[in-house]
């Protein structure tokens, strides 16, 4: 039997342990909140923090060669820091320990010789600020789909009051959702998704058939993802044309494409995939609200909040107009920005969105709730949250 | 600690009891799905199972008197009914043992002599059919608002690309609901909600101080709604002003009201209301996404799937266009239906659609599986689940 516990708010006595001649400097293009560093040393009462605003260059041009945003000799007192891209250089930092990244990923700093050369200094993404606002987005965008949203905010605009086909409408529930890469978006989509009654597959590149190998060690606001791997009712995995095909062949209400861009992701669904999707259940009949008509059409809604290029753009297109698919929601494209007047555009049964779906205004204070489980973890001697292989880079 | 099952789905493997000497007869508007009858036949041997087409006027009007859909003498073995509104005379179905309705209601049969005079016929409505579409209505309009959507979908329209104010996209995260009525549809969007990151206030008529209180006995889907009791992290009940009021003021992003209509509801909810939610926090800065000005306004925002009547419409345009709150989402209005041109349509920051939260076309089935799981319930010599009190007439 899995169990999930009901988070506990309002729950912040924590034991946190001294971090003694620990000096953490803070180098985020956005200010911490008001308070912020005096909070952080009332948890933390011995560590030594400071904010410093990195030079303009780092936040317009990432990795771009600049100077440091303090005098150089005073980076030898300092054991932590939060930066996006500023890194010092490895001789000027002899004592620091642990760098938390604002990003979530790795591949700007991987080449930088304080990655490369010092072996001892932990590096940490922040994975998993995304999961919350990407998983709405996709549950937003499916359901509005579902519920018919886009028709009535028409009928508003019209200020015209009219039920039309709503009998038609349907909801989620033990309808089956494929994710595709069960990352921290796909595993808080996951969550969502069971909440709504859906059954649960998911994809991973690695075989994941023991429950130790399903375990997220990834960070996630507390109650939230799905660190115990708990949710999907089928795994799936693999490499290979074969692999792929047999996870979309398994019967998808909804597929969430949220696998990284690699060379070999690009392109990875396209006309033949679409098809797998088609085949893989009998088409249903799905009524236009306009014309009242009902019209065969693929069982599966596809939504992409990975990257554009890994579907196949004209592909994709067909599939909707020849009803392959029911339905998608983009929030990436290929081409991006989607030039004005872009066929895309005027493609029916689909929901775009200009790249916003990993936007919130809790990105920082998560990033900083990273910061703070680190800090905790390094004062404890445990091992830190969201750390990047030196092997793999990510 | 709490702790909630994930649901096994693929487990069918009940062990249904024999339904000897019963005969039951499906009255329903829409025929059963093809096979329904035999997989019934199925799971209680010997259950006896009939389906009519019930008088076409009880569809059309309900409660009207009309002839029985079948010899009358035949009703004399029936002992078990599914039905809309058609009832036998008490005389006529001396071995009637268990009603259950289709609807989610029961007033309409109230007054029927049947209901009235043979105190051992147990009827039960179908109560928690409503849930899972109703909840995913609401947080899909909260949504919808927060990321911006309905901007999002216009500049799809107009074939344009642009993020605009995207760093103002609000996710729910730590947010709080408030669920005005705590019954089948508020405590499934409490699960949505707790999924999301979110913390759950809950009113209540009738104190609900022990967790025994708490436990909700009505249907709902296996996995769904809150049969425990256990996702809100506070409780408010009452039917004073002030009740209402400690409830309203104690800081809530969302505010569904899912209460019934009833003399003591009516324009629950009018500008002293308003108000409590105004002053019981800080205003919050709204970005317009067209302007990109910033504008204080309340925090809450307001969502109607109970009646029209329960708030106070002038009022509400008020509060929307005054930003005492942060926005609405309604899909009952006072008047019903809102009239071409009613003002409602073009109040700022409100999304409206005709009375359809209700839709899903999965109703009919979820209707079948409460009368399978009484069914069973009878055959085992259980209570019955969704039991009209015929004290308390619900």
């Amino acid at each position: 039997m899995t169990l999930i516990k009901v988070p506990k708010f309002d729950d912040e006595t924590k034991n946190n342990p001294t971090l003694k001649d620990h000096k953490l400097v803070i180098l985020t293009p956005w200010a911490p909140p008001p308070n912020y560093i005096a909070s952080l040393q009332q948890k933390f009462p011995d560590l030594v923090v400071e904010y410093h605003a990195p030079p303009q260059s780092e936040w317009t041009q990432p990795g771009s060669e600049s100077s440091s945003p303090f005098p150089i000799e005073q980076w030898k007192h300092v054991t932590i820091l939060l930066t996006f891209t500023y890194l010092p250089q490895p001789k000027d930092a002899p004592k620091l320990q642990y760098v938390q990244l604002i990003s979530a990923g790795a591949n700007h700093i991987l080449d930088h010789p304080l990655f490369r050369e010092r072996e001892e200094v932990e590096f940490c993404t922040a994975n998993g600020v995304h999961g919350p606002q990407i998983s709405e987005w996709v549950l937003l965008t499916y359901l509005s789909f579902n519920h018919r949203l886009p028709h009535y905010l028409n009928l508003q605009k019209q200020a015209h009051w009219s039920r039309g086909h709503f009998d038609s409408i349907e909801d989620a529930t033990a309808k089956t959702v494929g994710i595709l890469g069960y990352g921290a978006i796909g595993r808080q989509t996951a969550r969502l998704a069971v909440a709504m009654g859906m059954r649960v597959h998911a994809y991973t590149l690695h075989a994941r058939p023991t429950p130790e190998s399903r375990k997220d060690g990834g960070w996630a606001p507390v109650g939230m993802g799905d660190p115990e791997g708990v949710f999907p009712s089928r795994w799936f995995s693999g490499r290979s044309k074969e692999d792929l095909h047999r996870f979309l062949g398994s019967g998808l209400d909804l597929l969430v494409v949220s696998t990284p861009l690699t060379p070999g992701t690009k392109h990875l669904l396209g006309k033949e995939e679409f098809e797998v999707l088609y085949n893989s259940s009998p088409p249903v009949t799905f009524v236009d609200e306009t014309t009242g008509h009902g019209e065969p059409r693929g069982r599966t809604f596809v939504s992409n909040i990975a990257r554009g290029p890994v579907i196949h753009t004209d592909d994709l297109i067909d599939a909707l107009e020849g009803g392959l698919i029911r339905g998608a929601a983009l929030d990436v494209t290929d081409p991006e920005p989607l030039p004005d007047g872009h066929r895309l555009w005027s493609t029916r049964n689909v929901i775009l969105t200009p790249h916003v779906s990993g936007a919130s205004t809790r990105y920082n204070e998560r990033v900083l709730a990273i910061l703070e489980e680190n800090l905790g973890r390094l004062g404890r001697g445990e091992g830190l949250v969201n750390e990047v292989s030196k092997k793999e880079g990510y």
